[in-house]
């Protein structure tokens, strides 16, 4: 019944490894289908070499398991809460990519220096707190609540990624393969940020208006990359 | 009737991601046919993987389409400003490989430090400004003018790199593999430039006299490099 | 008689290059059998890819080769001071990998700056001091007696890896394999710890309820990470 | 006649693509028949996926082709001074790998910051000053008597490698084979080297007795690493 969604979401796990945004077991991918309510996420802790497409765990939004014979990503919760909060995105990853997850160590946002940036991300990624106290009771739940409250006054779908401090970061997108996409560009975006401020300690955000021309030249009404019209 | 250039071009494109100068889409290479005035490009947002020798698309220097089922790379405009400025050139390549576009985001032309720079480029890869207001009305042509201006006082033959600020490198050739083989070498040598800095902060150019030995072992009446006399 | 373990030290050898953290012969793995008191090791020297399962060598924990037509890893006396001081385990490993050998090199202990650290390693790993004097009458056999006094006070299944000043580190486990494993993480622990602190110079460990959460989030009796219960 | 010492020489330089230590043509090997006097080069400027063993070129120590389709490299004469001043070699290997390129360009020797140095090298790889005025009438050449005369208190069998300021390394050994295995360790000490300085910007090379302790646990009559007894 779900074999479609599995197999989409097998296929945007994979693209973990590929992409050299994971080592072990260190992250995890599901997509969504919004009219049943129910979402697909890769088997906590199952190697990538042996995962197969029906491994995949089928869950509601309220965290029960529907189908699986596996337990599902300890980061469960935190995938539904931001299906929950955030109502136009199809797909979460969660990651432990070595760049974006050092900018999260380092408790740092990541500034938008240039077009690479721009072209996907309109300005800064967010970098949320640590939690502390009982927030740690829901451990996961509370992590997804805390990114939606950084994102209260931004654009999710403008800014489809954030950092957790002391953690690393998750991405989203209209679905799987697109938050996949998105957190390629994360890491990327924060290696070359990290390799800019060590030859420019100065340096600024890109200008404004540069940001935009390459944000909109990608994305809304009078996009123009691509083959999309 | 454009079955050699296409190929050519396709071919060219491929050394991208072979080399690593690319993630995802992100570069593009032409190469100009100069009787004809005819150049073949990339088509915009095409997947590497996906990509084959017909989909090149083949335009003429007023930006007329003259071939293809798709829409050409965005920068096309940047393209052929290039073409039309540097009259002894065959190949441009945009990329946002990942050091050079450091360097870029720094906003820093990347100086001579050692005798690989020395070797392809005579003198410092210059860093041109971003545009601003108006210009962004005709943003991939500006940016080719732009470029064509900082090099009113230089030599693009014998240095086919610059970066544009917050954005990232074009390189060019007498052809597309050239261009390519530039950006090949841009990248390298952008990478050894800014370790060479957190080695030695203080570090100067290398001297005049051993770049000027190096370029000219390769370039020029007296080179005695590889097999060409 | 001992196929099975030199098979298995064999493979837990062969992930060594598969995971880039050697370089020529520049590691070696164990495995004991605790019933019988001997070990398999890598000989010493010998190439990856001229290795095969029956070149590994028995060893008992006195230093006596028990079976093997070549010598053992010249650092097999470290070996086996920490099979006999750590009685939990049961694989070794060292290695010269990168960026764990550059912080040995630095003289500094890895501090706990995140998740991906307290996922695995309950807070900083240590790094021991150079050997001095008569101590390299016997160099292998007192590094490993160095390393065991530097966990007189620590728990080594909680901290399962060490840095050696100005030389490179070791890494244990349960069995060869888990041995690895965790030669694996520590290299990309003390990757991102040395990119964070570029990019926050100032940068604290991550909290210590946030350490505490991960790391038993994944080991005791309270483990929900995996596929354990 | 020579087929055999071409085909050698063509493996040593099929080694530099395999160890990641040259981009395009950057990067021979030479060996030397020590009886006849004869030995085998790289070709100059002809690309690794397009060689053959029969496209090493064969010299004499004067300078003059002796048999072969190709100009030799263009660093050819480099080599000849290394042969005539280091009579216990027989293999040089010079090239732009970039770490040790970058402290070439810096303009720094490399200090032994610790064992896997230790191992191979004995004490710091020495920076040779750039060449000037007269001096490039004759190029290569003088560039291999700078490279002797910095040698003239050192033992170049101890310390089989060497950075020539602003430009690269050259490293040498007791065949090709070996002149590249050094070259490789050389690229790894490098990269460690500077990102020891990083994590610990004050630090001091490793102890003299830990450097000797490694150093003839590897080399002379007492060494027992590796089967050699």
């Amino acid at each position: 019944m779900f074999e479609e969604l599995k197999e989409r979401v097998y296929c945007a796990n994979m693209e973990l490894p590929k992409y050299g945004l994971v080592t072990f077991t260190w992250g995890n991918v599901s997509e969504i289908d919004r009219k049943s309510g129910y979402f697909a996420i890769k088997p906590s802790g199952v190697d990538y070499d042996r995962l197969n497409p029906e491994d995949m765990v089928i869950m509601d939004l309220l965290g029960n398991k529907i189908e699986g014979r596996y337990n599902p990503s300890s980061d469960t919760a935190t995938h539904i809460e931001l299906y929950k909060a955030f109502a136009g995105i199809g797909g979460v990853v969660h990651t432990h990519s070595p760049w974006a997850t050092s900018w999260a160590q380092a408790g740092r946002g990541i500034p938008c220096y240039g077009t690479t940036h721009a072209d996907y991300i309109y300005g800064e990624v967010p970098c949320v707190r640590c939690l502390h106290g009982r927030e740690f009771d829901a451990y996961e739940k509370n992590t997804g609540r805390l990114i939606a409250e950084a994102f209260a006054d931004r654009d999710y779908q403008a800014v489809p990624a954030v950092l957790c401090k002391s953690h690393g970061p998750f991405a989203w997108g209209k679905d799987g393969f697109e938050a996949v996409h998105n957190a390629v560009v994360l890491e990327e975006v924060a290696k070359m940020a990290a390799r800019c401020e060590i030859l420019s300690p100065q340096i600024k955000p890109a200008p404004q208006e540069l940001q935009d021309k390459h944000y909109y030249r990608k994305h809304g009404a009078n996009a123009y990359y691509g083959q999309k019209n």
